[in-house]
């Protein structure tokens, strides 16, 4: 196989968009890609300043990284989650952060949920009362909290996550299995900011993951290549493999999924529901400050009030 | 496991409803669950003159064998599609609803597609250009057509198809993969009549496919078992392989996709569509007088001009 534009030999193969390309040229591909998203979906510009959210995985890496060549004001922010057991899961991720951070340069925020807040994810959901996957059910909601509070707090014009196709349409599966229309109202990749929420934006969502892999592989970027412990058995993995057999037997199902899906978005599929938490909210969390559509503590602080 | 109503030994467990029933409280069970079915959805009633479409398979068999049960006037139409191959697939399940019928003093209208317009299923699917499935693509349009002309000209107040609720959700799978908005708009378990088009309803919508299979079995109606030769391949087939393997791990799965979907189109999902053949269907077919959505012959009888 060889590349289009050169006709050197191909490092990679979208079959989706028929289209070879070898190791410069896709170097050179995927950020523009990605430039394009962000004005399509018109995300920020560089007159903003942005924060992206970074596990030290490949794919927030591989985001910074784009973001940086391609001159954004990016800064990134670490959580510390404390998953720490058997493999050291968040101290090595916050070394790949911290690494990447400073070879570059660039400011990386750094929140530490035990040292902050006094337990980690593994000690909350241990003496949480929750069904399975309450671990990452509880760590979604720490890091929702903690990413819009930096955000908002420093003043961030955008908060962005490195979320890829593939962990786009394994969401949009299971939120169609249940029909929620919530959140089928709001798997947008931009989503406004409002009453006290930052903006956020995905400027990766139409690549599939081995693209942004192959990415953060040529570029040689260092990152935690284990997937989080509590991943093991979770539903998105669980359709992430339908996905992947879907996507084999017919090539660009999933980038069809997911642009078909933001067309009827666009054509008003589910009107009733286009208001989120940033038009629920209503209240502010009497602790942190934070909007929350309850009463009295938000589910953050609830969560650590026990 | 033991009948939830008498404690006599149960025949079938259906995890869903977390029930185990006996034969015979299984034989009450299925037909009073239809008649709510019927009641709750509005699809007909007693005063009304309804059409079933059969197959000769076990679910349009055993949905015939409810509605007479039940005391409902409902006539049966069998299509002779000629597909009559290896098999005799079309001549055997035409005997099965001849005996079915015959055995009940039931009316069975039959139409044989070769007999009436010249050419089985299979020879109009060997000379039309069409990609993967076309043979089930046509089939279904002359089914369509057949069933609506023959309801329209017998004046029967509704026509019924035994779709099964692992049907129903596959199809919901194939169009929320797709998002096909019209599609998507209209999986109601009935369609209003309207602009020559017959009122539609399918009373089996909630069933599981394997609990009108332990009815066909109990009530020992004779049916043809075996799939059409064209279905081995399809995408529904596909699709219902992954939904019965979500369904194990996950019971219920399959009926709380298909209720929370009739909930989410009960609160306005998907609006825009809600106009579906009856509203577009402006002009009449010069040939059969059907309704279609084109200028000139209808899709079926262009199918039969070339």
């Amino acid at each position: 196989m060889r590349c289009r534009k050169c006709g050197q030999k191909a490092v990679i193969h979208m079959r989706q968009h028929r289209l070879a390309l070898c190791k410069n040229h896709y170097l050179e591909w995927l950020p523009d890609q990605t430039e394009r998203f962000i004005k399509k979906y018109q995300m920020f510009n560089r007159h903003e300043r942005i924060l992206v959210a970074v596990s030290g995985g490949k794919d927030s890496l591989a985001l910074w990284d784009v973001l940086w060549q391609l001159g954004y004001q990016v800064d990134g922010l670490y959580i510390n989650l404390g998953i720490n057991a058997d493999l050291a899961y968040s101290d090595l991720s916050q070394e790949h952060a911290l690494a990447f951070a400073s070879a570059r340069e660039l400011k990386l925020i750094t929140v530490n949920v035990k040292q902050q807040f006094g337990e980690s994810i593994p000690e909350i959901a241990g003496r949480e009362r929750r069904g399975q996957g309450k671990t990452c059910s509880i760590c979604g909601l720490v890091k929702r909290h903690i990413f819009n509070q930096t955000a908002m707090e420093y003043g961030y014009d955008a908060l962005l996550t490195a979320h890829n196709l593939d962990d786009e349409v394994a969401v949009l599966l299971a939120n169609t299995l249940d029909w929620s229309l919530n959140r089928l109202a709001r798997g947008l990749p931009v989503l406004p900011a409002g009453s006290g929420f930052a903006r956020k934006a995905k400027p990766f969502c139409r690549f599939y993951e081995r693209e942004t892999a192959a990415y953060t592989f040529l570029r040689e970027i260092q990152y935690i290549a284990q997937e989080c412990p509590y991943a093991a058995g979770s539903k998105q993995l669980y359709y992430k493999q339908d996905l992947n057999r879907w996507e084999d037997e017919m090539p660009g199902t999933k980038l069809r999924y997911y642009l078909n899906y933001l067309s009827a978005l666009n054509e008003g599929a589910f009107p009733q529901r286009q208001e989120g938490p940033e038009e629920l909210a209503k209240q502010r969390c009497p602790v942190c400050g934070q909007p929350t559509i309850t009463c009295g503590l938000c589910a953050f602080c609830r969560l650590f009030s026990k």
